[in-house]
C-alpha cells in the first residue's frame, strides 16, 4: 500500500456516504483494518420486495485477515443491523458500550449467531489497542444512550469518528457529551474528522429532550383521557420520559409492541431505563384503571403497517380499540419516505374519535441530529486538518462542507466522495487513490444478494401492468400445436369484464402460430417471438397497458 | 325527495371529502341538480400501474336528465380532472372563467372532444340563472388566476363554495380577493359554507406572493450564473413573477417541458400573462447567451420521473446539462408523497455541481390555500349557519371544524361526512339524510374502473415476491402427465443463481402428480391444489418468499 517510507493510511467509506443508512468505514493501515460501524438500510419504493440493504462487504471478506475488529458507535439499525450478515462471513470481535452490545447481542439471537460472537464491552472514557490502532470512544448525545464518538489513534494522526450526535446541554440522563475531552483531543491535533451530517441543511440548533419533557409531562397532566403515545422503541431517553412523567401524573404505563417490549426490557436490566416501582403493568390490567390513569406506549410512529398504532388506527389490533377523547400522541418525526402512511394513521385516528397530537402541533420530538451551529462547534472543537462528511445525502454532505468553509476549513481539504473510494492520509496529505468494490447489497426474505437489478426490473414492470402468460402444447416433431394457445392474466385485467379482450387476444396468437406450422418452423424462441408480437400491439392499442407478456411452451 | 311542503335541497359531495382530490360536489333541489367541480385525484403508492383516480359518477349517470351544469371553480387537475371523462357519459354544459375554460378546452383537444363540449363563459362578479338555482362567480386568490368561490341561490338559502383560495392582500395580478362582496353576502345570510380545509393545520396567514416575487428577484440579480427554475406549470402567477424578474435583471427566459409550453401559451393568448416583449426565447437561442443572462423555466419541480428538472438532473435531458455553477431554484413546495423523489432530484443536481436552493432555504413558495387566521376570516365575512368542510383530508376536516367552534359555530351545525353521503337542508335544518353510490374509480390506460382491487392485489403480490408459473400438458382422459412440469419465474429469483432451487421445486410438483395419477385424479382444481401446495412451503422455507404461484394446465 505504501509505495515511500512515509507512514500511510486509507479511510475507507463502504456506506452512509450519499446516503442515510449502511453506515460502515473502513480504517486501514499497511498491516490491519478495524471497521467502524455495521449498518444497514431501508429499500426505497422502486426497490419492490426488497427487505432491506447492506453494504457490499466483498473488500472485507478478501481481507479478512486482517481485520482486527468492529467498532460500534451507537445501537441503530442503521449502524448494527448488517453485524449478522457480516459475522456469518467474518468472525471477529465487535466492541461497543454496554447498551449497544446488548442490542446487538438481541439481534444475534434472532439468527442464532449469539453462541460464537466475541463481544467485547469498552466504556465512554475507555480506550484499547488493536494492532498500530488506539480507539477511545468518547461519550456523546444522540436519540438512544450509550453512544460514542471515537478518537482513533493511528499511525500518521488521530481519526475523529463523531458517530451520530447533537449537543444536548440539559440531556435526559443528566450527561451532556464530553466537551472537555473532545476539546483536548482538538488541542492535541486531529488530523481528519468524520463528520455526522444529517441535520446540515437544518439552522440553529437542535432541541433539547428536556423540552419534550416538559411537553409530555404537560400533556399526560392536563389530559382527562387515555394517553396512546408512540415513539422509536430505541429512543429510550424518550421512553424514560414518558415512565417518569407517567408517574408524576399518577399515571400506569402499558407497553405493547414487540420491539418495544424487547428494548424496554434490555434497557432496563442493563440499567438504561429507570422504571419507577409499579409504573409498568400488564395491558390487561389497564382494564380497571380510569382513562386518566392510562399511558398505553407502542410502536407504529412511522405508520409501519404490521406496528401497534396503525393497527389500532385501523382497527385491526387484537387487545386495543380507540375509545373516544383518547389522546395519541406521535412522539417522532416522518422519516422522508413515511410521510403518507403517518398522515394515513393521523387520519384514522382522527376519524375513531382521537385527539392526536404531532410534531409540528406540540414539540412532540427532538432530533437526534447536530444542526449548523453544533455541526460549527464540532468543528471548532476538534480543528481537524481534514474534513470528510458522512451519514448523509449528497445534499447534506454538500451543505455540511460549505458550513466547514465558513468557519475555516480550506476548501481543499474537504473530501465529499462515494462509498468505496479510497482516502490516503499521510501526516499532512489527504488524496484519493483509486477504489475497492463496493455497492449495495439486497436482502430479501433468506436471500442475500440475488434480488439485483434484473429481478427488481421484472417486479416493476409486474406491479405497473402485470403478466399476460400465453401457454401452448406442441408436437416437437411435426411442428403442430397441439393445445393452446390459451391465456391468462394477472394483475393486468379484471377477467370478467374483459372477456373479449382476452378472446380477441388468442384468436391473435393462434393466427399467428398457424403461420409458423404453416412454414414447419419448430424454434422455441421463434414461436415464442411470434406470440408477443402477436398480442404485444394489440393489447397496447386497447388498454394502453404494457403487461409482460410470457409465452409458455410445452413439448411433446 | 321532499317530504313536506317544506323546500329542501341536497348537497352531496362525490369526492374531496376525506380526501385530496376528486373535487365534485352535488347540489340538487326536487327538479333539478348543479355540480360544483369535477376533478381528478393522483393514485397512493399501492395503487400500482394506475394512472389516475376520479369520483364514482354512478349518480351523475342515473340523474342525468336533471343536470343542469357543471360550475368548475379553478383550472387545477384536482378541479377539471375527470371532465372529459364525464363528458362522455353526459354532454352537459360547463361554466367557467376564461382561462379555467382555456385550460378546460386544452384537456379536451387531447381527448377529441372539444368539438361537442358547451362551454359557457361566466366572469367573476357574473352570475347566471339555471333551473331554481342563480350561480354568482367572486374573485377570489389562488395559486392559479381566475380562480373563483360561488354563491348559489337556491329555494332554501345561499349555499357558499369557496373553492381553494387564500386571502392574499398584495397578489401579483393586484386584485385581492373580493372581501367587499363576500361580506355583502353574508351579511345578506348564508345557509351553508363549503370550505377549503387544505391548510386547517397551518397558524397564522399563509405568504404573499409578493414575498416569493421578492426572493426570485434576489436570487436573479445577486447570481452571476444560469438561473434554472421549475414550478407548478398552472402557477401563472409565479410564472409571471418570473418573467418580470427576467426583465428586471436583464435575463431571457427560455421554457422546456410540454405542460409548461401549453400552459403558457394558453395564459398569454388569453391576457393572464404578460411577457415583456423579448424576454421570451427559444431554448436553442440560449446558446449565444452569457450565463447570467439565461433563465430556463420548466417543470419538474415535484421529482416527477418525466419532467424536464428531473431528466436534467439524471443527465438525460437531450438539450440541457447542469454546467457547475448553475442556480437551481426549486420554487413549489413538495405534495405530501412526492417527498423522495424531490430530495433525489435535489442531490443529483447538487452533485453535478449545481447550487440549489428550495423553500425553507429561501421563500421560494407560497401555498395558494388559506391558514387557520384566513379560514376564520372567511367564517366570520360569511356567518354561515352551517359549516361543511371540504377539500381535505380528515385530519384537515377535523382541524377546521376545530377553528369553527372557536370562531362561534355550534358543533351541531357542523358537518364532516363521508363522500356520497347526502346533507339535507332546508332554510333552518341541516341533516344526514342517507346516500348515494360514490366511491373512487382507477383509471388505468384506458380502462376506466377495471383495475378494482382484485387486479390491485395481484400487482402488490408480484411485486413484492414475483410470479412462479408451474406448467404442464395431461391427457384428459388417461389422467397422465404428458409434459411438464416445468417452472419459470419472474420476479422471484435470479435464475441463474437458484437452478437448484427451481429443479428441487419441480421435482416435489412431479411427485405430488404422480400420486394424483396414482388415483386417476383429473380435475383441474385438484391438479392446481397439488401443484401449489407442493412447492408453496418449499419455496417460502429456502427464501422466506412468497410468489404468487401459477399452475398452467393444458390439455390434449
Amino acid at each position: 500500500m505504501s509505495k515511500t517510507n512515509e507512514p500511510q493510511i486509507s479511510i475507507i467509506p463502504l456506506g452512509g456516504r450519499k446516503e442515510i443508512g449502511n453506515n460502515m468505514i473502513v480504517i486501514e493501515d499497511d498491516e490491519n483494518i478495524i471497521v467502524l460501524d455495521s449498518g444497514i438500510m431501508f429499500p426505497q419504493d422502486d426497490q419492490y420486495g426488497v427487505d432491506l440493504i447492506m453494504p457490499d462487504i466483498t473488500y472485507l471478506i478478501d481481507n479478512k485477515d486482517k481485520i482486527l475488529g468492529f467498532f460500534i458507535s451507537h445501537g441503530h439499525e442503521d449502524h448494527i443491523g448488517a453485524i449478522p450478515y457480516v459475522l456469518r462471513e467474518i468472525n471477529v470481535p465487535i466492541y461497543g458500550t454496554r447498551l449497544t452490545l446488548g442490542l446487538i447481542q438481541l439481534k444475534l439471537k434472532e439468527f442464532g449467531l449469539h453462541h460464537d460472537a466475541q463481544l467485547i464491552e469498552l466504556a465512554p472514557g475507555e480506550k484499547i489497542t488493536v494492532g498500530n490502532f488506539t480507539v477511545e470512544f468518547i461519550h456523546i448525545n444522540h436519540s438512544i444512550p450509550d453512544s460514542v464518538a471515537m478518537a482513533i489513534k493511528t499511525k500518521v494522526g488521530t481519526i475523529l469518528y463523531t458517530g451520530d450526535y447533537k449537543f444536548d446541554h440539559t440531556p435526559i440522563d443528566g450527561k451532556p457529551a464530553n466537551l472537555q475531552r473532545l476539546g483536548e483531543i482538538g488541542s492535541e491535533g486531529v488530523l481528519a474528522l468524520l463528520g455526522d451530517s444529517t441535520n446540515a441543511e437544518r439552522e440553529g440548533t437542535t432541541l433539547s429532550e428536556q423540552v419534550v419533557s416538559k411537553t409530555i409531562e404537560d400533556v399526560f397532566k392536563l389530559s382527562n383521557n387515555r394517553i396512546i403515545i408512540s415513539t422509536f422503541s430505541t429512543n429510550i431517553h424518550r421512553i424514560q420520559q414518558i415512565f417518569t412523567a407517567a408517574w408524576k401524573t399518577g399515571r400506569k404505563v402499558a407497553i405493547t409492541g414487540r420491539s418495544m417490549i424487547n428494548v424496554i426490557n434490555i434497557a432496563s436490566q442493563l440499567g438504561y431505563l429507570n422504571i419507577p416501582e409499579g409504573t409498568l403493568i400488564e395491558l390487561r390490567k389497564t382494564k380497571s384503571l380510569k382513562p386518566n390513569q392510562i399511558v398505553l406506549l407502542m410502536t407504529g410512529s412511522q405508520g409501519e403497517p404490521t406496528a401497534a398504532l396503525t393497527r389500532i388506527s385501523r382497527g385491526d389490533h387484537r387487545q386495543i380499540e380507540i375509545i373516544p377523547g383518547d389522546t395519541v400522541i406521535l412522539s417522532s418525526m416522518p422519516i422522508p419516505g413515511n410521510e403518507r402512511s403517518i398522515s394515513q394513521t393521523i387520519n384514522h385516528l382522527y376519524q375513531q374519535g382521537a385527539e392526536v397530537l404531532y410534531d409540528g402541533m406540540i414539540d412532540a420530538h427532538a432530533s437526534g441530529h447536530a444542526c449548523q451551529e453544533e455541526l460549527k462547534l464540532m468543528i471548532n472543537l476538534i480543528r481537524p486538518k481534514f474534513l470528510i462528511p458522512v451519514h448523509g445525502e449528497y445534499r447534506h454532505l454538500y451543505h455540511h462542507a460549505k458550513l466547514a468553509e465558513q468557519v475555516g476549513i480550506p476548501k481543499e481539504n474537504i473530501f465529499i466522495t462515494d462509498n468505496g473510494v479510497r482516502l490516503n492520509l499521510t501526516s499532512d496529505r489527504c488524496w484519493v487513490a483509486g477504489s475497492v468494490p463496493s455497492g449495495e447489497v439486497m436482502i430479501d426474505g433468506l436471500g442475500i444478494g440475488d434480488v439485483g437489478n434484473i429481478v427488481l426490473k421484472e417486479r416493476k414492470m409486474l406491479s405497473e401492468n402485470g403478466i399476460v402468460i400465453v401457454s401452448l402444447t406442441i408436437d416437437g416433431k411435426k411442428a403442430k400445436v397441439l393445445a393452446g394457445p390459451d391465456i391468462i392474466s394477472r394483475g393486468f385485467v379484471y377477467i370478467r369484464k374483459s372477456k373479449e379482450l382476452i378472446e380477441e387476444a388468442q384468436d391473435l396468437a393462434r393466427e399467428a402460430l398457424k403461420e409458423l406450422e404453416a412454414k414447419n418452423i419448430t424454434d422455441w424462441s421463434a414461436i415464442k417471438k411470434a406470440v408477443i408480437d402477436s398480442i404485444d400491439n394489440y393489447l397496447f392499442q386497447k388498454t394502453r397497458r404494457k403487461p409482460l407478456i410470457l409465452p409458455v411452451i410445452m413439448e411433446i
